[in-house]
């Protein structure tokens, strides 16, 4: 009986392409999110949503985005906090599961090594891998998940009045952090915990666990259980998007700091400075919970925000954006190309030209799309200044989920866009033009080349 | 003796790159230009130009930008106008022939048919090939000049008080708008003419002859002289940068109308909302000469003349930008890989694949560039609004020249982005690369390649 379900989902999911999977997976989850969030029994007493707000806190949740039309302690009861941790972990999960699939699909030049370091079978694009993926995934994400909601439920006991809802702030906390979902039952993001370190500490770790990719876990444990760990090699995928990670970070903290230094900076002590740019350059990683309100910075800082909601997290992460990799290949491109070299080698290693070729592709589509939902952003919604519709539509395509707070003032167009940002961040470009994708074959005889004058 | 100097000039050039004899030309040009502009008795009684006004100014005119940080009927008296004029010549000219130049230095590819279009000698890194080439572009240009002074100076006859001045307006505005320079000594653009269609279809004339390239005109000239016309093929070159002009030019047209139809164009006769809607998509192809004070149109319409100025003209013309062929080839591409074809069609010819990677590489610099350069200019001019600051940055990067009215308020910091992005904008991104890059030599050995993740 079992084996019959496994065999038709086998054969349902081997007539699909892969992105055809993903593109159906993400609009089920979405009506099924939908349905969740509208029961009214889960809703605190008098409130009454709208459709369309039903349907942006479905997509934001399933893409664990975190954007809010809604306050979510405001709108939800505790059965609805359970509900929506669920939507969260299984959106998370998701995007996680399906990052890892994408590349495994995608990867036919994988070699056996890499394959068993994901230790999926060797019918890897069937139902019996993906069910092995995910438990693999499953087991880690609850794993972080539970230790990180123990840590903070435990220290939660000073600030609320009861044990029973210091676990359940700890427990929303945790999965909202490690899913990067950035949602919050405070009613105002980490914003209460702006002088406690050792919860954003906290916070920081479940969201870099969350956003720095599967492939990555995979790895570290791997080393962490390895007999001779001087001889483990770390593969180049890890080690380009591990230090592309951290750098981002280093580099957003700086120019947070320096940006703002005079405005929001200004008279606060260096550890109040230090945390604030740190945590809100961690968030911009992916998580999209902050520690202040993001409308105090200046222009300039909200625009290096910006930047780096739009490049995002690794991939095979919870994260959404460009992604940390197809920056990395795409600024060591131009920069090689500067130095008059034609291979962009990084770690001893080459990058492959097609991936060279495929980053652009990816940064270039992305620019596009972000750059035309900001114009009609500014058509649809002229009462709001260009700086707050460009961070919406870079958090959106990010899946950060920060706001300068006009989320919920937006019209019924707006809210369009920044579902249909926050839907295309989420399954990510690559898959994106997959979908758009006829099933044309390769050419098979060439044309002419003729010359052409670049730039 | 002539020989002597020829052979010099011959040694003197075959040592450099021809990026470095780029460079050299347009910093001794911005130099003696400063020193022109400077120059006390070109200029109206009582007039003082700081030393940033007047650099800024000579690299304004050199590279045939047009942001001006003073009033040029204001500043300079008849003898000024003269020196500004070859100021604008000697940069239009220049321009064009680097361009060109720079074509046939790389085109290494470019057949023997192909060279003989642009009738230089086999010896074209030399100094005589340059003479000939800067020999045809000058014959060119100044027989488009003479045609529009003469037109326009005699059409502005009714306008101006002499003869005498209608023919110095006519031919000022003739060799601004040919060189795509964008100056002005009517005092506010084309603003005096703005119900009248036929100075406009003039200028829109002579501008697109300007920004269309050299490459292209050649190629018209060849086809206007040919016997039998049915049987001239033009170049992939042509085709694909002249429909890209006219597409920018048709697209832009129809979006700045459809954006501010319920602004601007409220209350306005088709043919006025005509007329503003095409010169103002004519002139971000590189006039920057307005027939409106183009602060009136809302965000979202001065966010799409922000990206068509960026795009801005075709390459081995007057103007800047990243070039049309550049954005089409980037665009085509990624349609391409939409469609799921990894190779670049168009007009049953195929895209080099090192020309597509050119391309990419310089969008993703130039958008880097001009990021940067906007964060940058948000940092120094805080009182400014983040469009006017955007719009100014795309301007000079595009050596446009449009304004949103800002450029002489900019402080000393502000004035400097300003100067080094029409710089940057004139000698192009693929030159800027090429000036950054050392002599290292290609790769003889491979890394091994591993695959990537990428979006
Ligand atoms: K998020
Ligand atoms: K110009």
């Amino acid at each position: 009986m079992a084996h019959t379900l496994a065999s038709n989902f086998n054969n349902f999911f081997n007539r699909l392409s892969p992105f055809q999977v993903i593109f159906i997976f993400y609009l089920s989850a979405v009506i099924i999110a939908s349905i969740l969030i509208g029961l009214p029994f889960l809703h605190k007493e008098g409130v009454h949503l709208s459709l369309i707000d039903i349907i942006f806190t479905a997509v934001s949740a399933v893409s664990v985005t975190g954007l809010t039309v809604v306050s979510t302690p405001d709108v939800f009861n505790t059965p609805g906090y359970f509900v929506l941790m669920f939507v969260l972990q299984f959106g998370g999960i998701g995007v996680m599961t399906l990052g890892t699939f994408i590349w495994l699909m995608l990867g036919q030049k994988i070699g056996l090594k890499r394959r068993q370091l994901i230790k999926t079978d060797q019918n890897r694009n069937t139902f019996s891998g993906m069910v092995s993926l995910i438990k693999q995934i499953l087991i880690i994400i609850i794993l972080i998940e539970a230790i990180g909601a123990l840590i903070l439920g435990i220290y939660f006991i000073q600030y609320f009045p009861t044990a029973g809802e210091a676990f359940i702030q700890g427990m929303f906390a945790s999965v909202s952090a490690t899913t990067n979902a950035g949602f919050d039952i405070t009613g105002s993001s980490l914003v209460m915990f702006e002088h406690d370190y050792f919860v954003q500490m906290i916070n920081m770790i479940l969201l870099i666990l969350g956003a720095i990719g599967f492939p990555v876990l995979i790895e570290i444990k791997d080393y962490l259980t390895h007999k001779k760990q001087d001889l483990f090699k770390f593969s180049l995928f890890t080690k380009l998007t591990s230090i592309t990670f951290a750098l981002l970070i280093v580099v957003g903290t700086i120019l947070i700091y320096l940006l703002d230094r005079t405005h929001f900076f200004q008279g606060k002590s260096w550890h109040e400075s230090l945390f604030y740019a740190l945590f809100q350059s961690v968030t911009t990683r992916n998580g999209g919970l902050a520690t202040m309100d993001v409308s105090e910075f200046t222009v300039p800082t909200l625009l290096v925000i910006c930047i780096l909601m739009f490049i995002g997290a690794s991939p095979s992460s919870v994260g959404g954006g460009i992604r940390t990799t197809t920056f990395a290949i795409t600024l060591l491109s131009v920069i090689s190309y500067a130095r008059g070299k034609r291979d962009v080698r990084v770690f001893g290693r080459e990058i492959d030209p097609e991936d060279i070729f495929r980053s652009f592709i990816v940064v270039n589509t992305a620019v596009t799309i972000v750059g035309l939902a900001i114009i009609l952003l500014n058509v649809f919604e002229p009462d709001f200044t260009l700086i707050q519709l460009m961070f919406e539509a870079c958090s959106a395509f990010g899946t950060t989920g920060l706001s300068t707070g006009i989320t919920a003032d937006l019209h019924l167009p707006g809210k369009v866009i920044i579902i249909a940002l926050m839907f295309i961040g989420r399954i990510g470009i690559f898959s994106f033009l997959f979908i758009l994708r006829g099933k044309a074959p390769r050419a098979k005889y060439h044309y002419p080349k003729e010359p052409m004058i670049i730039g």
